[in-house]
């Protein structure tokens, strides 16, 4: 008996993992378009597209992720059957750092690669928060030039205008990991002699700079000193800082003034006494003035702050600035789309050697929500044409129409499901088609086909009162077979 | 010290996995030209983008893939913190069935839909064999029609076609799984009252027909008997069948004949006496009619067997029919590039209502490969134009010359790296540039930038006898500054 149980199943349910997404329709023609858009800009600038492999060893993506409560630090992984641990790679830039370091010999230097594709995070599921999401990436790999990373910011300007977002509604702000760098020396957070020494406390702070657009400047001294309590009654730790070493981290964090120079003097006021902290100031000070030279809507901000571990020099968020209603019905800035940074390091952890490298990362799921908050989606495309079916012995017959029309240039299906007409009338509207064809055995015998106006249908629906113009445009129209093509054409033109 | 060890990881190797691999440039490009082509044709044909997560449950996957000598039956899987087994997908077809089942009530049926993506299958890596490869979909489900098959066939032979292989080198050629379903019936090999009884000698049995290509009917006849061994000396166990039972599956595999009614009535003869092998006939002989209305260059072909589990009535194989060197350096058909079939109870084991459903799936690296044996690639594009850098603080203006290039419709970049002028032309040779752009200061005070034609030099150094033109064309040429676009405009030009 219980092997009988056994043997019969229970259904599978129909549902994609928790945290994971389909797309249909409209939407993957809609993004497919505006990565082409993006990619086009990318390419434009020199940039060759690049595919990694989705799976990577363990070891090669590296433990980079921040923020970490799961296994496996944050990547899915399983174990090969030799033993060793794969992983879906988690962003776009360490396969890259792999790629570079595999196949150095073979290719150019500086290699300007973009990629799209994407990436898997194993995080808590949550509203909007997915566990796949796909990236589009351009990287400069051998430059240590910081004309490299104002270059991907003025880049990323135009990949956004290109998408349909005009200046004026986006930011990139950027920072620079040195300069963070310099003042936790400056706080005495960081001895660059044992720079291990105080790494946790020195994330909880800069988690605690990321939070300043939240919590403000009161919330984010309470987590730089012994912890605060949010509206929940959940407290989270602080990093235990004294008020000299929070009067540093707030300082900074408060040394954004009108101008690139200007914020750039405060911070050298700040980390000059700093080595490291200095250096960071100077490539502040020279990619600003590079931005200025290249028009770029970019701006030199000290909140900003990188999660991922791999970055070493400037680091940007790119942010959307106009205003969409927040889950609470306030309206907010929609916020970041992109971010990046230089990520010197990464490809040394294969070679030993320093290869230098920049990069940005677009979030496209969020871009494309952005475009649709601002209307700049292209419409949604009618339906096919559809045939319909009134004599199953003439399917060779219904295809050939098909085939005419879709000759002609247009989309166009014969109705392959079951049912009556109203079914398939129904069908038709149901995939938003614009026309129907329909020849019964009276309709062959006599040479003709009736055309369904389904766009002018819907459209006197839509309308309460009779339409005036509903006689002249009457939603059935009988047309000779042999001008099949023709007047399909033209009853989709009156309707446009 | 053993700590102190420890701390200092070896670094990772910079390897993908066995039996994964990276796509680069050109080869990225070519794949989505192709891949373009294809899917305007299915969108033409009134299909829709879908775009699956590509993890999924593996009970929503099901278990269908063949041979299977892996753990978690052939798929990349592992367990979530919530103690469910996830998977990457192995084709687009089960996560389709799941997405109706999920969505059915939001869908038009029949759902025409395309998906283009990678699928991932846990299979033993060798040379040419990985363990990520990208499919192009196209499915009809909620039809029970063979019209619906009859329609992929022909579809496909458009897709082909659009996509460069012209009619007269591929081939579709279509069995039914209800036919063989018979044949097995017929030889005593399947009992409709008990259908798992036998199952796996009929796996042997199906395994040995498909490789009567290789093999020719002495070796499948051995397959079907106790066994055979091949060249290496190794053994495969057999079906087992007696005589009697071989010769039914021996005459059903030669029962193709010059015409397809040819081939259906010698079906009807070995498998008419089954109910199901009759259906099968009678679904193929409807096929064929729809086929030669279409003018599809398909044939029925009784030896077609595909590996997945899940088809239930006419399934295909597409091959390429022209010759290319096989590894021995004999010639050889190209061979298949694209199958799949009927799939009706696919939906049912979500719902438990049966929803008849077909497609097509078209093996994209195989294609792809197919069109460069064809040389009907596009050709490699040539890379941006380099602006190279004599003065380094003169990066902007530098940039400003490329952005003008690009302005003025040119791929354009400035070089980032590091060295002299000879390193910063190596690299626009390795790009495959055209045209570098070169401005020192005696330049700048003159106005005037120098235009390096490089692919004149690739072509003279290509050569070997001193080119009668030489000196019409020279490699290098001043021109104003203000004259720029227009100059490398023509400069590009002359090398057409």
């Amino acid at each position: 008996m219980a092997k009988d149980k056994q043997k019969k199943p229970r259904r599978p349910r129909a549902e994609t993992p928790k945290g994971f997404r389909d797309y249909f329709g409209a939407e993957v023609r809609a993004r497919a378009a505006m990565l082409a858009r993006i990619t086009e800009v990318y390419h434009a600038w020199g940039f060759d597209p690049l595919e990694t492999s989705a799976v990577e060893t363990v070891e090669a993506l590296g433990k980079f992720l921040p923020d970490v409560d799961r296994p496996n630090d944050g990547v899915f992984a399983w174990q090969d059957e030799d033993e060793q641990w794969l992983a879906l790679r988690y962003d776009l830039t360490a396969p890259l750092a792999r790629v570079f370091a595999q196949h150095r010999h073979g290719l150019p230097t500086p290699y300007r690669r973009y990629q799209v594709g994407p990436v898997w995070r194993n995080e808590k599921p949550g509203p909007g928060r997915f566990r796949q999401f796909t990236q589009c990436d351009a990287d400069t790999v051998g430059s240590a030039s910081v004309a490299a990373d104002a270059e991907m910011y003025a880049m990323l300007g135009e990949a956004f205008e290109a998408a349909g977002i005009p200046r004026g509604d986006y930011l990139i702000r950027v920072n620079d990991r040195k300069v963070l760098n310099g003042v936790m020396e400056v706080a005495g957070l960081l001895d660059p002699a044992d720079p291990e020494k105080d790494a946790h406390r020195r994330g909880i702070v800069l988690r605690a700079i990321d939070k300043l657009d939240r919590l403000g400047p009161d919330g984010v001294r309470a987590l730089l000193g012994e912890g605060r309590r949010d509206e929940s009654g959940d407290f989270t730790k602080g990093a235990g800082l004294g008020p000299d070493q929070a009067a540093v981290i707030l300082g900074f964090v408060a040394a954004r003034a009108d101008t690139g120079a200007a914020t750039c003097a405060n911070l050298r006021a700040l980390v000059g006494r700093s080595e490291t902290g200095l250096a960071g100031v100077q490539e502040l000070e020279a990619i600003g003035e590079m931005l200025a030279a290249s028009g770029t809507a970019a701006i030199i901000d000290p909140s900003v702050v990188r999660g991922l571990a791999y970055y070493t020099g400037p680091v940007f968020e790119a942010e959307l600035t106009f205003e969409v209603l927040g889950d609470d019905g306030r309206p907010r800035q929609f916020g970041s789309v992109a971010g990046g940074g230089r990520y010197d390091d990464l490809v040394k952890r294969f070679t030993g050697e320093a290869v230098p490298a920049t990069g940005i990362s677009v979030g496209v799921d969020r871009l494309l929500a952005a475009l649709g908050e601002k209307g700049r989606l292209t419409a949604e495309e009618p339906g096919p044409v559809v045939v319909t079916v009134m004599d199953r012995d003439r399917m060779a017959a219904y295809q050939a129409m098909a085939a005419e029309l879709r000759a002609g240039g247009l989309r166009a299906e014969v109705f392959l499901g079951g049912g009556n007409m109203a079914r398939q009338l129904k069908y038709a509207d149901q995939r938003r088609s614009a026309v129907a064809v329909i020849e019964g055995g009276d309709e062959r015998a006599r040479g003709v086909v009736q055309l369904k106006d389904l766009a002018l249908g819907a459209r006197l629906a839509a309308e309460i009162e009779t339409h005036a113009d509903w006689k002249a445009q009457p939603a059935q129209l009988e047309v000779p077979r042999a001008t099949l093509v023709d007047s399909v054409r033209a009853m989709l033109a009156r309707g446009l």
